[in-house]
Formats: structure tokens, sequence, C-alpha cells
């Protein structure tokens, strides 16, 4: 029997910030049907560095970042754990209650459905900062079978009780890698530019589609963005695990990206 | 067939503030058993207000309370939701999953688990203050019956996508309500003091049992300190919709509030 499509969809970038953008997304969201109309299964997995940013500036926590990765101090790990897993979390679940999407938001440590470790660097101390040994695939089947969606907040936990700062782009790969055995899984970043684009500035400069060779040509011709490229490189690796399809592209398009008629289509065949 | 005994258990007072104390409660909360050696279904809901009061101090952010209520402005909602759904809900979750009891930390609006309404009072405007309107006891037993313990922060949703402050002792109460349908609940509010007390600077005159007729007598010779009040008549209310038993008593003596061998049990008969 053929497996059920699962859509795990990582929000990210200004959509997060924006309470109008966020809204409208959200009841894309909330009503996303398969071609045949039906309701789908699917799992939204959110950032918010921003607002975590702005928190921290307001309580005077110093913010470090090395390579784009935030280094997570104690007082830093409060102030994710209080933006990402309640503020966050929680209102993107009500506004999907609002749109008659009977959601639920977890974080890792909730039902252990993310278990993590401590990141272990040769030079750089990351302080609180998870990376993913396992996703607790059966238990997040449970509630997709009760027609939940589910909400994931990038907050992880290394079961000795010390909870973690996660990435939340890992957290949409792990968890589309971890479900892929029961699910065939469509994972999407959905951000505020339109997909993969040729020239940076230019939204219409699109790749509909990119393949393996085509990839290696575009890297050789540096005619990728660099801020682009672990994206597309963690689009590799979900697909060598298992995953069926990898799709980038803008959050006010969410349908068309479903449907694949817009965003960067990233696939190995 | 008889019931199964479901365990809902509020912890407050200083418990939540003081790591040392939380830790070893929810140690116990993990290892709790029934009397037969086998463990219990069980929920347990945390205020925390302390800590809302704290952050809201070093965010400048001025705090109204009216017979003990907080006025919930959007910026103090934005602060509790912090605090409880995100901070102390998951820090718990991750300390009773270090002691080997998988929990999973729910506001209502997760799974519209505590649908609620703004309240509304002739005089004072409360804000975002919610009054329960429904349990969905059906969801929070298919988590009982994977052997999850539950962890509520007082957090409700409208089902129109407003966030609601609601009262811990209230959302415990209610649970209870809910539930009891389904389980034999017993109800606990665990705290500081070892009981209803007599004296209430001397811990040692705790009263075992409080029945009606005796309360009324209490009451009368106002032998009962006027904060506990609000308590023991919210009880009698969970008593008439038909949970078991309720006991007041020390977080710290957890194991003997649910034998019954410590604190005030409240009862009909």
């Amino acid at each position: 029997m053929a497996k059920e499509k699962l859509y795990i969809i990582k929000v990210g970038g200004n959509i997060i910030d924006d309470e109008k953008k966020l809204s409208s997304f959200l009841k894309k969201f909330a009503a996303l049907k398969s071609g045949d109309g039906k309701p789908v299964k699917k799992i939204l997995v959110h950032g918010g560095g921003k607002l975590a940013t702005k928190l921290a500036n307001e309580l005077k926590v110093p913010q470090q970042l090395v390579d784009g990765r935030r280094i997570t101090d104690a007082e830093t790990l409060k102030i994710v754990t209080m933006v990402y897993a309640g503020y966050i979390n929680k209102n993107i679940v009500a506004i999907l209650q609002a749109n008659h999407c009977n959601a639920i938001g977890l974080s890792g440590a909730d039902a252990n459905v993310i278990r993590a470790h401590k990141r272990i660097h040769a030079t750089i101390d990351y302080g609180f900062a998870g990376d993913i040994d396992e996703v607790n695939a059966p238990f997040l089947q449970t509630l997709l079978e009760q027609d939940l969606a589910i909400v994931l907040a990038p907050i992880t936990h290394d079961q000795k009780g010390q909870l973690l700062n996660t990435n939340a782009d890992t957290i949409a790969q792990e968890t589309a890698r971890g479900m892929c055995a029961l699910f065939e899984v469509n994972l999407i970043y959905s951000f505020e530019k339109t997909g993969v684009l040729l020239d940076a500035n230019d939204e219409s400069t699109v790749i509909p589609s990119i393949k393996p060779t085509y990839y290696a040509q575009l890297k050789a011709e540096k005619k990728i963005f660099a801020g682009m490229i672990p994206k597309i490189d963690n689009a590799f690796v979900a697909l060598n695990s298992g995953v069926k399809q990898v799709t980038i592209g803008n959050a006010e398009e969410l349908e068309k990206l479903i449907t694949h008629a817009a965003g960067t289509s990233i696939t190995n065949e």
C-alpha cells in the first residue's frame, strides 16, 4: 500500500515577526488540502530568532553569534525557551485553532519527541545548543492519526533534564528523516524569498528544479548565494535518507509550494 | 467495572520558584505508585506567578492585582505565556523525562484541551483573563492511555485565536470535573503548608478531614484563614460534580497526600 503523504513545513525568516504575514500564512496552512480535496497530514516547524534577540536586548542579555549560530548561554536558553516554546508556539496554535485546524504545539522534551545532546565542538563552546539524536516518530504518528496538526518549537532535550536550543531547519530536516519510514514525506522550507534564486536581488530568477548534477554546476559557477548552500546541502541529505521531495519557496505561496507550482523543488532524479 | 484512578495534582506556592524543592517534588511525582505498586495516571497543573512577576519587573511592565487576581493586559499576557507555557512547563517536562516519567506539557490551546472565554465582570476589566468553558477530556484520556503524564500550564484559549490567562487552581478543578466521567478522580492541591490549619502560624494544627457540617462550623467560628476559603469552596464544588476526593497539603509529602496519610482531606461523606 502506498504510504500516506505528510507535509513538514518550516516557516522562518520574517514571517514569524510580522503579525499580518504570520496570520495569512497560518490561514493557508490550516486550509491545506491534497490534490483530491482531503485535509492533509502536516507538521509545522517554526523559528523565531528575531523575537528572541529582541527580548534578549530588552533584558540586556548579550547575544553572540558564530557562523549564524547563536551561542546559547544559560540566560539565552531561558529566553529562547520562553519565546519559542511559549510565546510563538502557543500563539501559532491558538491562531490555527481559530482557523478550524486542530493543532498541538510541542517542544522536543514533550513526550520525548526530539532527543538531542549538547553540541561538542573542538574549538567553539556553543553552550546549550542541541544536536539531534532521535525523533519519536511513532508518537508523532499517533497525533497525526487523530487529525492533529503538529507545531514544533526548536527546543529539544537530552533526557537528563537539560533543555537545548536546536536550529529550526535542522528540526524540520531530522523530523522529515525520522518520519519517512511511516509516511511519504514532503519537506518544505518556506520563507520570504520565492525560492533558490540565480540573482539574489531578483525574485523572478527562481530556479524551478535542482538535481545533483545541476547543483554541482551552479556551485562551480558560484551562482548560488552562500547562505542558501547549507539549506540545499541539507535537502540532499534528507532526500538521500528517504524524504520524497524538498521544496524551498515563499511562505505566501504555500498552496503552490505544495503542488509544486512555485518555489524550487530539489530532487535526486 | 470500577473506573481507573486519576490523580490531578496542582503544585504552586513557593515550590515552583525553588529549584531544589521543585526538583525534589518532581522526583516524587515521577515515581508515584498506587497501593498495588503500579504506576498511576496523573496530571500535573502548575502556576508560576512569582516568576512571571519577576520577569514583568525586569521588563518594567507594571503589574496590577485585584483580589489576588492578576489584571492581564496584552504585555502581561505575553509574559505569562512565555513563563508558564514556555519556561516553567518545558523545564518541568524535561526534569520528569530525566526521572523516567514520560510527560507531555500542554496549554489549553493545544489540541483544544481547555477552551475558555474572556472574563466578563460588571466593574473590573481583568483583561485577557479566561474563565473555562470546556475541558477536552477524551483527548487527555488518549494521552493518559499511552502512559503519558500530562503537565498543564495555566494558559487557555477562546478558539478565536486569543490566548487567555487562567488561574491554575481553577485549571486543576475544572480538569478534575471534566475527567470524572472517565476516571475516579483524586484532586490534590499541594503547596508549602501541611494542609488546612486551625492556626495559620502552626503547621502542627492541620485538620485531617473536613466535611460540609464541620466546614460550616469552622467558618462560623472564623477558624479558617480567609485565603483558604476559596480553595475549600472550590473543593466542594468539585466533589459535588463527581470528583472522588480533594486533598490539600505539603508538596514535600506528595506520596503521603496520595495515600491520605498527610494533609487535609475534603469529602462530602
